[in-house]
């Protein structure tokens, strides 16, 4: 394997393009990945057409949802060739003062593939081998089942490295637990993903979204009360979940709301929720303002959070999770040939695809 | 004495007015205090000027910052009787089970004198008796010396009952720490309490806010770096900051910041501050709105912590501070006779006390 073929973001706005990259020499702890399958994440149109810019300048391969088998490694590694990995969205140092005081998620040396470093919008990956969660039982055949979900496969798994991983830790972070209720704003990626979370917990989740689909899919599993805020003032929607709150035995303070929308509409609607002792979690992200009233905070003796990824600690329990089924990955989402990347981008963007894009290298791209 | 002289808020926006309450029969559980000193706040400026409603509807005496003696009681607290005390702003009920959870500050049946009862602009003040914080060494006499710092009297612990304690809490749950950075916006009756609080832990202190006298005061004790708003961008001000956390060997990351000044500038101020692991404390109360990028609590992993009043467990080693010189309240306060009080309250709506306002009956009140 002497290159890597990927899809690289030349300029923001302008479609992707496909590159050929030599292969360089892999430094002593880093890996050669083939990857599985890579995720297509709010981010990546954030990037592309949100106008939020990528850490290391473009021309660079987005992408940093990523699954796949580690083919190659430098000489500190070798031992991990072979394995299956899910590729934790934010790697940490490991060795500066913020990760020594337990907080990866703020090292100022970590590296997130395909915003750092070339993504997983490709066939391979070179990434540092710490921190990359192994798969137990996955083959070298990335269509090979695992887990105990029929037709679930390591291709699927991109997903928990970020839309899963982060509203796990968002969840964790905010202390929800059973009998409490939560509400999710953004029915989306990585906010359906919140709802099944704060459901396996034990809580009454409510879900808010404009979109029908979602809500429906929403209602169908996790979500006990699903809203569409277009429909309802901010005093409606907020008198809608405190009568939930009553029917399904939850406290009238102390709500977990998860904004996962990363849209200004989407943080007003959840900054408009707050009650006595509640926490807000803000997970999504948007460039956009929004006007709100920050001391409710105070008059409420609340909390907003911010979560940014997660802590590589957490994903092994999270992917025992998903092998169990207790999170259902698979029919959140949709696998797509990497080859047809530029259209996937569009639909994403365009907000046309209902499950979350899963792009899979095949062989097709490097003869295409 | 047969009756309680107050000033009562008959509507907001018209100059309080004297009233004389026929005393009421005691609960068991209520005791009768004489007022030593009430402190002016903010939030009374607020109910009187701001459109900011009381709890209890007008007519009401305002007033919650209140340092007294136990003058009566009800059967189940005589032993009480003779106490001096400060009273915590926000007395919970300590039944309910937010209470039993442990958090006092959302209890739904609190009670906050001049808010949802007639408060300590007055000669008395009826209380429930749990949780009046005792002060030792307190005799009879309002204007004995207590502690060891010469001059302070039970008149001037008044401002511990909230100015001292929302600032205390809010630092305690910040978590700051010996080395940490602490930037404190609005050096008012709280901010400058919050901004001695930081330093007495051991943090490197900046203080911002427009009004040079309080700019000089601050520099002149607790603040390292004192700064204008008004004189610096947004931009610059994190800029000097920055600097200035260099200088003092504080970390570029986990920043806490108080946002005390209870105005939408200084929240705008405090939230353009945020770094990596940053967390702001929302202390201050405004009614009016701020257009923040709310998204970058999570692109900066960074939290908003309101802050409401301070739970009755923290008065006790908030007391002893005070009392050892530790906190410096002799300092930031002013006593006033409550007779004065309209003068007062205009003063400090228009900002033009320097010192935090305390009125303090004296038997005038009884023939004006």
């Amino acid at each position: 394997m002497p290159s890597i073929v990927g899809y690289e973001m030349g300029t923001a706005g302008q479609p992707v393009r496909r590159v050929v990259r030599p292969l360089r020499r892999l430094e002593p702890d880093e890996v050669l990945l083939r990857v599985a399958g890579c995720g297509v994440c709010h981010t990546d149109i954030g990037f592309l057409y949100g106008g939020v810019r990528t850490r290391h300048a473009p021309p660079l391969i987005l992408g940093h949802e990523i699954s796949g088998h580690i083919e190659d490694a430098g000489r500190n590694a070798a031992a991990r060739i072979g394995d299956g990995v899910v590729v934790p969205a934010v790697l940490p140092c490991r060795a500066c003062p913020l990760c020594r005081a337990g907080r990866p998620t703020i090292c100022r040396a970590q590296v997130m593939p395909g915003n750092d470093c070339d993504g997983g919008f490709a066939t391979h990956v070179i990434l540092p081998a710490r921190d990359l969660c192994r798969v137990p039982g996955a083959g070298e055949d990335a269509d090979a089942p695992v887990g105990s979900v029929a037709g679930l496969t390591l291709r699927h798994l991109a997903v928990v490295a970020d839309a899963v991983s982060t509203a796990y830790q968002a969840v964790a972070r905010s202390g929800l637990t059973r009998g409490d209720l939560a509400v999710v704003v953004g029915l989306g990626g990585v906010g359906g993903y919140a709802a099944q979370i704060a459901a396996e917990r034990g809580a009454a989740v409510a879900g808010i979204d404009p979109d029908p689909r979602r809500l429906e899919g929403a209602a169908a599993s996790s979500v006990g009360l699903a809203l569409d805020p277009s429909a309802h003032s901010g005093r409606e929607l907020k008198a809608r979940v405190a009568e939930f709150a009553r029917q399904t035995g939850a406290p009238e303070t102390g709500w977990t709301i998860l904004e996962c929308s990363g849209t200004a509409a989407g943080e007003k609607t959840a900054f408009g929720l707050l009650v006595p002792g509640a926490t807000l979690l803000v997970v999504g992200f948007t460039l956009e303002s929004v006007e709100i009233r920050l001391a409710n905070l105070m008059a409420f003796d609340a909390r907003a959070l911010g979560n940014w990824g997660c802590a590589p600690e957490l994903y092994p329990e999270i992917l025992e999770k998903v092998l169990a089924g207790k999170i259902d990955v698979l029919s959140q989402t949709e696998l797509r040939p990497l080859v047809e990347i530029q259209a996937v981008l569009e639909e994403v963007a365009d907000h046309r695809a209902g499950r979350r894009q899963v792009l899979t290298p095949s062989g097709a791209e490097e003869v295409s």
